[in-house]
C-alpha cells in the first residue's frame, strides 16, 4: 500500500531533521499519526503515472509537501489566525504545547521541509526549489493565506477563485509539477503546463466540494452563513465546480494517468459519503438540484 | 562601499520574490531601511578575502541571511515570543500591522530567503541548501529560539553557550561558510572546517559582548540581573570571550583575511563606544577589572 509506503518514508526524513530533544515532541505531534496523506499519495501517483516507479526524489517531494502542509497548518491554528482548538480529532498544537512551541515547531517544520528537498538528487535542484518557492512563498500559498485572513476572500467570487488558487491550489501544483521538473527538468513545457492546469483546477475543486460539505446541518452557523459561497454565488459555484471535475478527467483520458484517476477517485468518493443522505439539507440551502453535480462525481468515481 | 551594494542587491532580490499588492507593506517594512547589513557584509568580506571578486552567488547568500534574519526578528518580536514593541526604534512589525500580519509576513520572508538561494548557479546548491536548513532548521537556530524561550538558557553556563552556538552562531556561519561551498563544494573539509569554527566563535564573542554592554546602567532591571550572565558567571564570561576572541584573531591571520578583519573590526569599534565612560559601572556589576578585555577589543580594533 503506498500510504504505508509515504508514512515510512516521511518518519525517516522527518527524524534526519529533527533531534530527540526537549523540543521534538511538537513536532512528532503534528505529524503523527498522519492524515489523509492526500498530498503525497498525489506526489506517488503522478510518479507512477508518468514513469512507472517511485524514485527516491519524489519520495522527498513526497515527504516535503506533507511537511510544509503540517507548518501551515500549526500556523493557521494559532489564536491570532484561525484560533482552532482541535485539529484531527484532538487538540491543535499549541493547544497541546503553547503557543511560542507552536509557532516555533511550524518555523522548524517550513525550515526542515526545505532540508528534505535539499537531499533531491540530480541537476534540477534548482528548478524544483524556484517552483516551490514560488508557489508556497510570499506569491503563493502566503498571498492565499492573507486573502483568507484580511476578508478579501468574501468580496466577490474572482477573489474567492484567487483565494481557493493560492490558499489550496500551490501545494498541489508542487505535488503534480514537483516530481516531473526532479526527474526531467522544465523542458517539456507542454506536460508541465497541463500538470499546473490540472493542479489549479483539483485545488479549486477541491474547496468548492468542501464548502459544500459544509453545508449538511439544517440550521447554519452565522460564520458558515457568511463565509460559504454556495448560497450567495449558487450558479458560479456549480458551473465552475462542472468546469474543473471536466478539466481533471480530460487530463487522466488524455495521460492515461490511472493511478491520478484512482487516487482523486478516492477522495471524491469521502465528498459523496458526506453528502450521502444530506442532500434535500444541501438543496434547501443553495434553492438548486444537486442532481448534475453527484452524477458527475458518479462517473469519476466509477 | 558594500554596504550600498548590499543594500541594492537586497532590494533586487527579494522583490523577485513577492508582489507589490495590499500585503507587500510588512515585508518592506521589515527588511528596510536595512539594519547594520551585518551578516551580508560577512558574506561579502569572506567572498572578497578568498576569491577577489563577489560574485552572484554570493550576492544571493548575502540576501538570504539578511531577509531569514529579518523573519527571526519578526516573529521574535511577537506577543507569545519576546514580546517586543520596537525593533531598530520603530513600532516592531506586529505592533505596525497586527499579529497575523507578523506571523504570515515571517513566514513569507522564510520561504522567500530559500526563493532567493534557488537562484543560486552551479552544482553546488544542493549543498549549500543542506548546510543551511541544518543550520536554520530544527537542529539548529530554532532549537537555539526554543532553549532560550523554556528558560533552559539560563540554567548553567554550558546552556548558555549552547543557545548561543544555535541562535547566534549558525546563521553567521552560514554567512562564512555558504559562499565557500557555492564556489568550491565541499570538499576543501580544512578551510571550511575553520570557517564554521570562526562562525561559532564570532557568534559565541558576539552574545558574550552584547550581554557586557547591556550593564552600562547603574542600576539594572530585574530582568536583566536575571538573564545577563556576567554577574553570575563572571569568569566563565571572561575566559570564553578571550578564548574566542583569540581563535577569531588566529583565523585573521593564518588566512590573511584583510576584509573580514575589518568588517569584524568594525563591529568592536562600535561594542567599544558603548562601553566607553561605563567601565566603572560596569566593573562594579562583575566585580572585576575591565581592562584586559578592553585591551584585547583595543588590539582587534587596530
Amino acid at each position: 500500500m503506498p500510504i504505508e509506503l509515504l508514512n515510512k518514508n516521511l518518519k525517516s526524513h522527518i527524524n534526519k531533521e529533527i533531534y530527540d530533544n526537549f523540543f521534538s515532541d511538537p513536532y512528532i505531534y503534528s505529524l503523527f499519526p498522519a492524515g489523509k496523506l492526500f498530498r503525497p499519495l498525489m506526489v506517488w501517483s503522478v510518479t507512477k503515472d508518468f514513469y512507472g516507479d517511485f524514485d527516491n526524489n519524489s519520495s522527498l517531494i513526497a515527504s516535503f509537501t506533507e511537511i510544509h502542509h503540517t507548518y501551515t497548518l500549526i500556523h493557521d491554528d494559532m489564536p491570532c489566525m484561525d484560533n482552532d482548538d482541535i485539529r484531527r480529532g484532538r487538540p491543535s498544537t499549541h493547544k497541546q504545547y503553547g503557543q511560542w512551541q507552536a509557532l516555533l515547531s511550524g518555523d522548524g517544520l517550513l525550515n526542515a521541509s526545505y532540508g528534505v528537498l535539499s537531499r533531491i538528487q540530480g541537476e534540477h535542484l534548482g528548478s524544483v526549489l524556484r517552483y516551490a518557492t514560488w508557489a508556497l512563498g510570499p506569491k503563493g500559498l502566503i498571498l492565499g493565506q492573507a486573502l483568507d485572513l484580511s476578508g478579501i476572500m468574501t468580496d466577490s467570487f474572482n477573489d474567492l477563485l484567487l483565494t481557493h488558487k493560492l490558499k489550496t491550489a500551490r501545494l498541489i501544483q508542487v505535488c503534480l509539477v514537483a516530481p516531473v521538473i526532479a526527474r526531467e527538468g522544465i523542458s517539456n513545457t507542454k506536460k508541465l503546463k497541463d500538470l499546473h492546469r490540472l493542479g489549479h483546477h483539483m485545488g479549486i475543486a477541491f474547496q468548492i466540494l468542501d464548502d459544500l460539505c459544509e453545508l449538511t446541518d439544517e440550521i447554519l452557523s452565522e460564520h458558515e452563513s457568511e463565509v460559504n459561497p454556495w448560497p450567495r454565488f449558487t450558479e458560479l459555484c456549480a458551473t465552475q465546480l462542472n468546469e474543473s471535475l471536466s478539466l481533471i478527467e480530460n487530463f487522466f483520458n488524455q495521460y492515461q494517468s490511472e493511478n491520478l484517476r484512482k487516487t482523486y477517485a478516492s477522495y471524491l468518493k469521502k465528498i459523496k459519503t458526506q453528502v450521502n443522505g444530506s442532500e434535500n439539507i444541501i438543496e434547501g440551502h443553495i434553492k438548486k438540484d444537486l442532481g448534475p453535480i453527484m452524477l458527475t462525481l458518479d462517473r469519476l468515481c466509477s
